[in-house]
């Protein structure tokens, strides 16, 4: 349970997500935290299985304050165990390598969410079949209605596994090069370096027939653009921006 | 213990390493799973604290079969456990997007190592100060001993963690589209969009004194240039090639 009333819009803060190192870095309010979410699409999610802990990398998506994904590892565990199961799932996006005059002052600038939820496996077969769309649609506008529809088999063989999120909280770190007073004035290099993620130029597959036209909900997706940005962009445009 | 006997120079594969879904994927291969790690500078860490899976991102670097970190949530947790606690490192890298004909065939290429072990805080005074030397030229060569020295109470600030690799299994996928042989004739639109993390030109300290040249060091560090390209060269400068 909390042990603190947060602000109208911002998530819960409990022992178990309060921001400890660095807390000053730390973010409660949804539209932080759901910023950082929603300008990626891969997450890392953490589970227990008999006590051994596992991270596991995989798409994601979220609708308000749910979050879904596909097909982990984590799938074999929770058909055992109606309950659900308790997990982490973490978005990092790396900013910036910060060069700074002594060791202890070196770091990144970084967006991160943890957010904190019981998962399980959605097992309607109508809410599966419309998750799988909008998560073809989060990604990719429009485009769901585009492809060759789902079979039976392959709406069998996939698991969508969903969480609401009981608490939350980001961490941001945008700040470059800060040193102790005293050290700047030291013949030291120090600079940050900007890191972006960014998507290619489309490699279309070669056995397309000819005369397939480029999408129209692709038109974001740019050569040299940034994946969190195009990721942001087809969030608000199924979703409005919160 | 593991059930399976691994090839020389392999790590031994069990239930808790061995892949399951899409095994063809899976590699033991020391070779393999190290270079997933060493083309990375960030991975996210799975740990339990009374029952609670936490996945943090943080800072990581390789020295042979040890994987090494610094201050991270689970420190404090570490503190009170000296027989250490059990994680999961990994490492994750995005390299396309992939749009298929049907959702099902939806993907994403990708690098991802999973590595299991127990951490353990670095207790020795002089191994964590040169771990800590390591983890600064690791990331930038030869950059440590042009900084100003580190003083005691920020060393005594610093918690370094360290795990042996006791099992890992790296991932790979990189065949870009592959659809239903009978899907291919469909008009629908399907590509490829590669993925790279790249740094920008360097953004030197304003406060630096004129005249600190730009280190030889980081001469591969040139704008536009992939994080994990430079990430990897690092690595071998300072260690060889595994």
């Amino acid at each position: 349970m909390p042990d603190t009333v947060p602000p109208s819009g911002s998530y819960p803060v409990s022992e178990r997500n309060k921001v400890r190192r660095l807390h000053e870095r730390g973010r409660y309010d949804r539209e932080s935290v759901h910023a950082i979410l929603d300008a990626a699409m891969l997450c890392h999610i953490a589970y227990v299985i008999d006590g051994q802990p596992y991270c596991t990398p995989t798409a994601f998506w979220r609708e308000d304050d749910h979050l879904y994904w596909h097909g982990s590892s984590a799938s074999r565990m929770l058909r055992s165990q109606k309950g659900g199961v308790a997990v982490c799932l973490t978005v990092t996006h790396l900013d910036s390598l910060v060069l700074a005059r002594c060791g202890f002052n070196h770091s990144v600038d970084y967006r991160s969410a943890m957010c904190f939820g019981t998962a399980r496996i959605v097992e309607d077969a109508a809410e599966k079949a419309r998750a799988l769309d909008v998560m073809i649609n989060r990604f990719y506008p429009d485009r769901a209605a585009t492809l060759r529809q789902s079979t039976t088999q392959e709406l069998k063989a996939t698991t969508v596994i969903g969480m609401r999120i009981e608490e939350a909280s980001g961490k941001i770190r945008s700040k470059g090069v800060a040193d102790e007073e005293e050290d700047y004035a030291l013949p030291i290099y120090a600079a940050r370096f900007p890191v972006r993620q960014v998507i290619g130029a489309a490699e279309p597959c070669p056995r397309m027939p000819a005369g397939v036209p480029y999408p129209e909900g692709l038109a974001g997706f740019t050569d040299g653009r940034r994946l969190d940005e195009i990721m942001l962009e087809a969030q608000h445009r199924l979703y409005g921006e919160d």
